[in-house]
């Protein structure tokens, strides 16, 4: 039985579109298959009361210029976003709408083309359906689905289900119950592929088991 | 000349740990140099009113296993700290006070391989003085400069001018004003520094005019 990668994404996220530009190729290599799932990073965020680096000015710049060499160097395209942050909630739930595996990645491709190298703005349900409809799916069907109350149970749960498996950022690749996060850790997951860095359970429990002698007074 | 780069780091960041392990090795390959700048990742983290990942239950348990991970793919030692987050100020100030630069690296790298490898308690400024004084440091002179009130200046305006910028964490690299933040960073600085990847001020200005089409009601 072939491995599953399970890769947590939101459109809203650079480099959850630059790690989906190499989920899939690393999965081949390694004989796994990817299990794309759409989450919304905004719960995530409130889970551990953090904002998002976009939300932090010092931040944002910082990861403007980031992504654009992370882009030159995984030799992907990236062009500034409409808008940015934006709402993904409609582009989420509309991926989850599609249950065929091979259409759901296609038009997951085709939404991170759209946000992060066209320069569309796929926070407009319109604009999602008209790329759904481009990828040839059934766009009305679709778009009826997805403001369904099952596709909104369905988003919140795997989004909960991540956050209970210790997710708390996107990109987050999940393989057996081991987490990588962000397009840094992509080269970590693909030596666990390969069986390197395997975790050593008693080295895990004795890092555990660390106290801290410091405790700051004011916290974010 | 050579170009400088500008090492910002606190011993309390296993990244920074990492990154000292190489950052060296980067400089002397594309014919640069490291200033080693301690600097206090406390302040950083309250200048945007941010929590580090050890204060943090979830990404502090993603800290372990990335850290163990990066240690293995770097093929460098590593093993739990005493306690952890420790107060860094003793070892900070003590370094700051070494003045020549190559007995200040020496210690840095017996300082950190001291908490991020043999498990010592380098808060206690007894401890940073033995360390020194193995490395043939004039100890008792150091540690009497380090409680200095110039010293103390030094380590704060070292910081903010950190800050000012643009560093928000450690270990931040800084070449010819372009910033580096990361141990996962360490590739695309070697890429500046070889002349690829460089900004390219329009498509920075492009991003930067981007404006937010949502913004979260709660954040951190």
């Amino acid at each position: 039985m072939k491995r599953t990668i399970g890769f947590y994404f939101d459109y809203v996220s650079p480099y959850a579109y630059l790690a989906s530009t190499q989920i899939r190729a690393i999965a081949e290599r390694n004989g796994a298959e990817v299990e794309a799932v759409p989450v919304l990073f905004a719960a995530m965020l409130a889970s551990t009361g953090s904002r998002g680096p976009a939300e932090i000015p010092v931040r944002r710049d910082y990861m403007v210029r980031d992504v654009i060499r992370l882009a030159r160097f995984l030799e992907v395209p990236i062009a500034p976003p409409a808008t940015h942050p934006f709402n993904p909630l409609a582009a989420l739930r509309f991926t989850h709408a599609v249950e065929d595996a091979a259409d759901r990645w296609r038009l997951i491709e085709a939404l991170f083309r759209a946000a992060w190298v066209q320069g569309r703005r796929i926070d407009d349900p319109r604009v999602v359906a008209a790329i759904a409809m481009d990828e040839g799916l059934a766009a009305d069907a679709l778009a009826a689905r997805a403001t369904s109350d099952d596709v909104k149970t369905r988003l919140r749960g795997v989004t909960d289900a991540a956050i209970a498996q210790g997710a708390f950022g996107v990109p987050t690749m999940i393989v057996e119950g081991e987490l990588f996060w962000g397009v840094d850790s992509l080269h970590l997951l693909e030596r666990y592929l390969t069986g390197q860095d395997l975790p050593d359970p008693t080295e895990l429990s004795r890092w555990r088991a660390i106290e801290p002698s410091a405790v700051r007074r004011v916290v974010g």
